[in-house]
């Protein structure tokens, strides 16, 4: 038995809350290694004669499930219970050979009897606090999103176009600073247009005042930007989406602002004694002219974001900037019924302010969605007190490294979507942004060289997965694009109801139709000896059953098709998927 | 290479800010399975053209130190700093046939250099943000506590005994509804005592209004209890004990509160109609009589400590509950000026109270010392958002099991207490509260059969780790006493000055006279070959080594002993021990 390969963290996505009287409970231990895992859990204060007199726990035993196989480990779960809401709980570990062990909060001991009955070996969740659980907003669980870039969406009203607006050519190539008039006229006379997509959430690149044509240099975090209209437009924006079923997300930039803000102006004029001195990172004044060090410049006056001179850093440590950022994220809420906060570089900030800013709009709004921008793991952000979610590319690039790039085979794809889906809890995973592509990486599309099938299939596998889809704007129209500012083209509305259109529309639909099982629902995934990835989705017995063909050869597949590609006959061609009730 | 045992997890005791600008780093392995581990890191930004012009991050590459071997892993750590507090990094590791992989953020890798180009590979601790370090206070690293058991340690004022004290007899076996007399000018009296004893942190069990003699079971948390005395002596407590330099530490009961409570018998009285009605956990009304499950009686009629009808559980999640244990808890801090609590039955209050808790704290005083009581791991309590410390029962009932009770070897008590050392960050550990025993718990001297040599032993085997340690009233009398109550026998002082209160004494010196070395300095702690436990503390290039014998035979070992038991002329014999500078 590997004994150093066994883990299990107390009270944390290995041993959570997921409605306030059920424990779920996981474990991990070397591949292949362990042939049975058993919980043995009762109440702490239960500690009870037996018919001998003797005091004894009064224990239960449940099974641990196989949930899925990692990289390197098997995963392992269950649900537990407990009348009194309290609960203690150690694990017998049994190899192949039928060797046991017991897995205790004290390390490894010997399995017997009499080790059931010390305190010191148990795990403990001292008392189910409904308090503590970690919450995420049920309505996400039935919510696809369109990410919308508002200066390449549509241009719904000239006038209020920079004199130097390029051409609306989809086919183009922007440059890094170029202006294509694009505002939120425009996203209010597609309403209808995505209504019919079905996409129910929308998610929108900054839209408040900036220099920038990406508008993350943020001049006035309370104004909408000139370029794409006014605050009163916005109202009306949030209470058309609204009225169609559909919520709204903005973007938070909240670790940088933009140099043409009042406060850096300040800062720049009066130097040290400037009254937002302390609001930035500030290395030595005068502040002007910026040095970067990748250049060779020397030692930056200012902590920026990453080398941006534009874009100096807040320093969220000072209460005043705190208070600052917090009225932003208050008056959007309050004033313009928002139902989410996309937060842009949030791993950067730090956590004390994002718990800060948490409670703040948690007492604002009820099931408020927020969704931090971070890259990377992100277990220290979702333990309930900072975000609901974040961007999930460290999962979404896993199913592109394999169906759209060719760099992992099937079966590293599904072991290290396994692993990833034991970071976060359950009730995270199903609200993370699964976003294959965005403003900040290449269209799907290009990355498949152009191939719409498998953007086709691959999008389906996404759905298929737990955590919340987002489709970028263009993508139903087929788009392509290189990395930004190439994937920021102007939206090619002439695409609207074509085949490709249609068949994304179709997903949206079935996805929706779909909410409780494809959103709540766990998920059994793995490879077939046929070289298919079989996923399968279950919610109180129900089932959705989906099999993909990744292989260069048809694989015969018996199942009635719901949504498919590729499949015909009981054959599943490459490229081909098929989706069905189960 | 067993993959499948190597660990790691950013931002967390594993990856955390010592100082404002250093990182320390941890991973663990299988144990005797890797034989180097590097790691690599870098500015996330610091992308770079190299000489042909390709761009690539500019890395920086340090060995890690092999730290302890526990039960089943390695431990390996090392320090890393960041001149821009931005960080990412990933790990080599290398087995002991020359087989190198990477481990990085998603999952394994091939260890090869274009894996170190690309910034999916990499763990982040995205900005040093010092708001977000887990801070410790200092002072605690410099103190030796001495627990109290007020109605036990000393009857300064006849006047307010109660009607029936029993005689204080020091070898009495008390009863569970006892009272003896002990109270607070008893403390007062016998200050300059504890000062001889070199003590300088005084732990009071609680001291509030209650019923019971241990007044566990709160009637007012504003008053002292007319037993022990009034909140004026208790002032003049603190400020003599502060004019000796030494800090106190009360018990705050807030998981549950006494039947006698006034908020109490007003449920009891208006039922459902109370308003304190949801203070409390209730399952249906009317609350009394209780019933008792573990006795068969059917469902509780609200929660409880434990089964204990005398001390229904606090609702904290009603905010009139929290506002009112909050209020107490300043009151303390605010009117008597105390340093530290000590939170009864800690991990049973929800984490969302606590962070309530430590934020009212700290506002009021700086470096306050909060000490949950959690006997088992505790991870999600010491994040730095909630407690210093727990009681350290987890870390101390090994050093118990090997040198008092023989039930685990020498071997066993280094690895499981190398393993407990990984659960937390440094600044952490060493703030633990090493207690070998309490009010709860038999006492040490008990526990070795009376055998006063080797209880020395193994409290000087305690000092000898990081973590504040705790001396029960009576240990240094040679007091002996089995479960509670009888380990909460009248105080004698009739052996004050005898030649054991002489070694603790000068264990307490010792340990203060080195408390940056004791208290701050890293561990390295193995098991010889001849069967001695060597343990070695250093702080910046300064060491305190120590050899304790816990074999039956006598070993050779030279050495210059600064405190030392049963050796001489190089010899260490049985129950032995050597402390002494390296």
């Amino acid at each position: 038995m590997q004994l150093s390969a066994i883990s299990h963290r107390p009270d944390s996505e290995d041993a959570f809350l997921y409605d306030k009287d059920h424990l779920r409970i996981r474990l991990h231990t070397a591949k292949n290694d362990i042939a049975k895992v058993t919980v043995f859990y009762n109440d702490p204060y239960m500690f009870m004669p037996d018919k001998e007199g003797k005091y004894i726990f009064h224990y239960h035993i449940k099974k641990m499930h196989l949930i899925s196989k990692g990289q390197v480990h098997d995963h392992w779960g269950v649900t537990l219970t407990a009348k009194y809401h309290r609960i203690q709980y150690l694990f017998e570990i049994q190899d192949t050979s039928g060797r046991k062990i017991f897995l205790t909060d004290r390390g490894f001991r010997t399995a017997c009897k009499e080790g059931l009955n010390k305190t010191q070996n148990y795990y403990r969740l001292p008392y189910f606090h409904e308090i503590d659980m970690v919450k995420t907003p049920e309505w996400v669980k039935g919510t696809v999103w369109y990410q919308i870039f508002p200066e390449r969406f549509s241009n719904g009203n000239k006038s209020n176009d920079r004199p130097n607006v390029k051409d609306w050519d989809p086919q183009t190539h922007p440059g890094r600073e170029d202006f294509y008039g694009g505002d939120l006229q425009g996203v209010i006379n597609h309403l209808d247009d995505l209504r019919e997509l079905g996409v129910n959430g929308l998610y929108f690149c900054p839209i408040f005042k900036a220099s920038s044509n990406h508008k993350y240099d943020t001049i006035d975090y309370k104004e909408v930007d000139p370029d794409f209209g006014d605050k009163g437009l916005f109202r009306q924006l949030v209470q058309e989406a609204h009225k169609r079923g559909m919520k709204v997300m903005l973007d938070a930039v909240f670790n940088h602002i933009g140099v043409n803000s009042p406060q850096w102006h300040d800062v720049i004029k009066n130097g040290s004694k400037s009254k937002y001195a302390d609001w930035f990172h500030i290395n030595y004044f005068p502040v002007e002219p910026y040095h970067d060090p990748t250049k060779g410049q020397g030692e930056p006056p200012y902590d920026t974001f990453a080398w941006e001179p534009h874009m100096p850093k807040w320093n969220t440590a000072n209460v005043e900037v705190q208070n600052y950022l917090l009225d932003i994220a208050s008056y959007w809420i309050k004033q313009f019924d928002i139902d989410a906060w996309r937060l842009d570089v949030a791993p950067e900030v730090d956590h004390n302010f994002w718990r800060l800013f948490r409670s703040k709009v948690d007492s604002l709004k009820k099931d408020f969605y927020i969704v931090g921008e971070i890259w990377h793991s992100a277990q220290s952000w979702l333990d309930g007190d900072q975000f609901s979610s974040t961007m999930n590319y460290p999962f979404t690039q896993q199913i592109e490294d394999h169906f759209l790039l060719g760099t992992k085979t099937s079966h590293q794809m599904v072991e290290l979507l396994s692993d990833q889906l034991m970071l976060y809890r359950a009730q995270t995973n199903q609200v993370m942004l699964n976003t294959l592509d965005s403003h900040d990486t290449p269209r799907i599309l290009t990355m498949a060289n152009g191939d719409k099938k498998l953007v086709y299939q691959t999008i389906a596998f996404t759905f298929m997965q737990t955590g919340s889809p987002c489709i970028y704007y263009g993508t139903e129209m087929g788009m392509t694009g290189g990395p930004d500012p190439d994937c920021r083209k102007p939206m090619d509305w002439s695409h609207k109801g074509d085949e490709f259109w249609q068949k994304i529309a179709g997903l949206v639909k079935f996805r929706l139709q779909n909410a409780r099982i494809l959103g709540k629902g766990n998920t059994r995934m793995r490879v077939t000896e046929d070289g298919l990835i079989r996923i399968k989705r279950t919610e109180s017995g129900q089932s959705i059953l989906g099999y993909f063909n990744t292989t260069d050869k048809p694989v015969s597949c018996k199942m009635k098709a719901v949504l498919s590609q590729n499949f015909a006959n009981d054959i599943l061609e490459p490229h081909g998927f098929v989706i069905g009730y189960n």
